[in-house]
């Protein structure tokens, strides 16, 4: 879950966002109250970042079946010693679940999102172990954690932790009550986490919740920040043409000599792909797919052409090192094209022989790992479906469609309190936030979003990381640029919005 | 190099063949030589064996770049040691290949060809380690030695220089002279054996042959023998699409969120694969790719009619795993098609992420392992031309086509000396040899068949193996079936095979 866009590319002193010009004045917190946490996040600042680094040190990785169930059973003790009242392990079908509470008495109460598992890495290509924890000066950065999970998810999520032990060690009171829900399987898309959230005792808490938020480091190197009103859905999956299912073409890889009167199920595979998207690869070709599209709202429009106006397209080229759009179109379009269309992506592709020169053989099987992004008011089940009645037209039904997990997508409103307190505490750090009416990338808010919850949900956070899904992940612990807070100056920041959504 | 349909299925007391036919009557050895040689084979069995062990032990792998110039000394030390007067190492653009010269003072001189490079292997895949050299007797079969290179090509060739080192030993002269060529790239498509054979020392040496021929284990289980009469020419190569060359889509794999704006080099591999066959993916579609293929003769037919009705349709299934040939054919006519038509094959597909499970990524690159088998009178250079014409006729210029090996079909005439005295060594031994118009597979013969030597060229022994490319590829050291040749009967083989080429 990652906007390297917005993250990287914010313009200094912009112009007033559209959002921004609906902004209410908000209580906010007490500068006493903030001066005593302040103190006391700088005095156990070794404490609350060697946690971090304790926790990257433990990596749970669902699609390598690694650090499982010790990644729920460490959450629930973070979050115990955190100060919530109730932690508990949620088992599921997949990777298990946790469920806290934290009642202080509080007039409100929010929903909080964590994921304690982290995308794959392969430490060959890392100037440092990724599960070290390892802090690195980058110059003009700062000191940083680079670390696979520095900022996806777990530098925030630890850095929310050391406000909660602020608030403890000074003897304050939370100013919302807190209901906790996190999964360990947000990187292979969230296949379970509706029976967590769907546990009745767990649903009857959320639903008391007026929000749910996930703690993220949404600045930019200059100090911008840009506020998600929703996300893709996701639906990831695995292609898979073999003779075994197919009947035709061998089970296993065999000499590829006999291509001459032996079928092979790497050509079918390409074959079916070759159906799966137009000649330039860009739009998908899957029968009804784009259906139920629900076409942008003006305002939607609005916001995104004051995104395209207040980020920088050649900052984002470079950061993708693409020196174009597809069909060359404008920075305007591309970030409606990220926000409105949704696409069929290829991920890997895995036949018979992979490593160095060849080899000849004619592979029994060959597999597709695809990755399909979908808007509202696309869901992940109907474009599932839609796949596979798409290749069973076309007498690919023999091909396996081997979905790991997904979701629908997920909104909320730029009118929701959430949205509008967030924007609220940036105004008073002097901060004016981009709108981004859709993260291209993805996150499983449709269980907050989505019936029967129906609760605003995003995300929020001071901070500074790069590099999800990457190499050389990081997260800014102590800012070189004053406009970028470090670990201490974002915790402060979750206090902050804590006070200013019990202050409503 | 291996043909595991006539290896692994020819039927037992099958008909006359119609090669067969034609055999005249060769004057073969002498019984008191033969009686002669058999014991000083029996009496060197296991410094024999041991010879074959150590040459196991010392892999060399092109792919890999694994195990040179190694090899090829080991090579010349070989040769020295089996009688040759002169062997040297001959450098190349690539791996080094191998020259040696025996002038046994003979009237006639012989060519013999060796690979002392293997395939890969994996080791996880074996039930021995597969450079150990291992000695395993397998059930029915006899003792056999299962390692990489066992019956591909190090056991035959080993067999072959201990029937030179029992000459030697016997103090018998050999009754031909011999020209040796020999290299270390025929598992990536020998590209650099053109410099080895056309030397000009080299080629004035082979100018002097009658033929040149390479040691191999032609017997099926039951004892049967199949002689090829060519082989299909091949080029090895990889199609890469990728952002770098594209002046599309990223350089490097990015998060795949943005696949809406960004353009997918995996997506272009595959719709430039999609044009390369019919859509069953049994058809080449390259312009202009078969205009040179040259039509069967009678004769051919009536050989591939002949080893239809010779071999079982049945055991080659079972032998690949198939259930049905392409387009439901029948047995004669996949013999038909294997030995007639060109062929389009995924070797190996790999791009982006290709572990376990997903990865949101947008990959940089994508890459298609390709070998094309081709057939008389396709050219490797003029295949290759058509596959870069086809494509930057279709734009697909930026796709790279990097061509790792291959080279040109070879073919022998059933009438030449070479083939008649293989086959009548056979028959003298009570085998009936079935005709094989062209091994589905390649090697370089067209060095040899074509110009400028156009000599007779061919492969010759008894012996058992299997398994070649694949995992537990095995040589029969003392065979369980007294109608198959162990290692000492498959050497005394090879000295009636050269007695049989001196006396015509």
């Amino acid at each position: 879950m990652t906007d390297p866009i917005a993250r990287r590319t914010m313009l200094q002193g912009a112009a007033l966002g559209a959002a921004a010009l609906a902004m209410p004045q908000m209580a906010l917190a007490s500068p006493a109250d903030l001066k005593a946490l302040a103190a006391e996040l700088a005095k156990s600042h070794d404490t609350n970042v060697k946690r971090l680094q304790d926790w990257i040190r433990l990596p749970s990785i669902a699609a390598e079946n690694r650090g499982y169930p010790e990644g729920a059973e460490h959450l629930v003790k973070l979050l115990l010693d955190a100060g919530f009242n109730h932690a508990e392990v949620v088992p599921t079908s997949g990777k298990p679940g946790v469920f806290a509470k934290l009642d202080a008495g509080a007039k409100r109460t929010i929903g909080v999102y964590f994921m304690y598992d982290v995308k794959q890495a392969d430490p060959s290509e890392w100037v440092v172990p990724p599960f070290d924890g390892a802090l690195v000066d980058k110059p003009g950065v700062g000191l940083s954690l680079v670390a696979r999970g520095a900022t996806n998810q777990k530098g925030p999520q630890a850095t929310f932790l050391a406000a909660l032990h602020a608030f403890k060690a000074t003897g304050r009171k939370l100013p919302v009550n807190l209901v906790f829900v996190g999964e360990g399987e947000e990187e292979i898309g969230s296949p379970n986490f509706h029976e967590v959230v769907h546990r009745a005792d767990v649903l009857a808490a959320l639903k008391r919740c007026e929000s749910v938020f996930m703690p993220f480091a949404s600045q930019n190197p200059d100090g911008g920040v840009t506020i998600n009103l929703g996300a893709k859905g996701i639906i990831e999956l695995e292609l898979i043409a073999s003779g075994e299912k197919w009947g035709k073409g061998p089970k296993t890889d065999i000499h590829s000599s006999y291509k001459a009167s032996i079928d092979s199920p790497a050509w079918r595979l390409v074959k079916a792909l070759d159906t799966l998207v137009s000649d330039d690869g860009n739009t998908p070709m899957i029968d009804g797919y784009g259906d139920n599209i629900r076409p942008l709202t003006a305002q939607e429009k609005a916001l995104n052409a004051d995104y395209a106006k207040r980020t920088s397209e050649a900052a984002a080229k470079k950061s993708f090192g693409v020196t174009q759009w597809v069909d060359n179109i404008s920075w305007e379009e591309a970030v409606t094209r990220n926000t409105s269309r949704p696409t069929v992506n290829i991920e890997g592709l895995v036949a018979g022989y992979t490593g160095p020169g060849g080899k000849t053989v004619l592979p029994g099987k060959a597999v597709a790992k695809i990755d399909m992004r979908i808007v509202p008011d696309m869901t992940a089940a109907d474009s599932l479906a839609k796949l596979k009645a798409h290749l069973a037209k076309r007498g690919y039904g023999d091909i396996e469609v081997k979905m790991s997990g997904g979701y629908d997508p997920t909104t909320t409103s730029i009118d929701s309190a959430l949205i509008k307190t967030q924007a609220a505490v940036y105004k008073a750090n002097g901060i004016d936030p981009v709108m981004n009416v859709r993260l291209a990338g993805s996150w499983p808010g449709y269980l907050f979003t989505g019936p029967p919850l129906n609760l605003p949900a995003g995300h929020f956070g001071f901070g500074l990381g790069s590099g999800a899904h990457a190499p050389n992940e990081f997260y800014v612990i102590e800012s070189a640029n004053p406009k970028v807070r470090g670990f201490d100056g974002a915790a402060l920041g979750y206090a902050e919005f804590l006070y200013a959504l019990g202050a409503r």
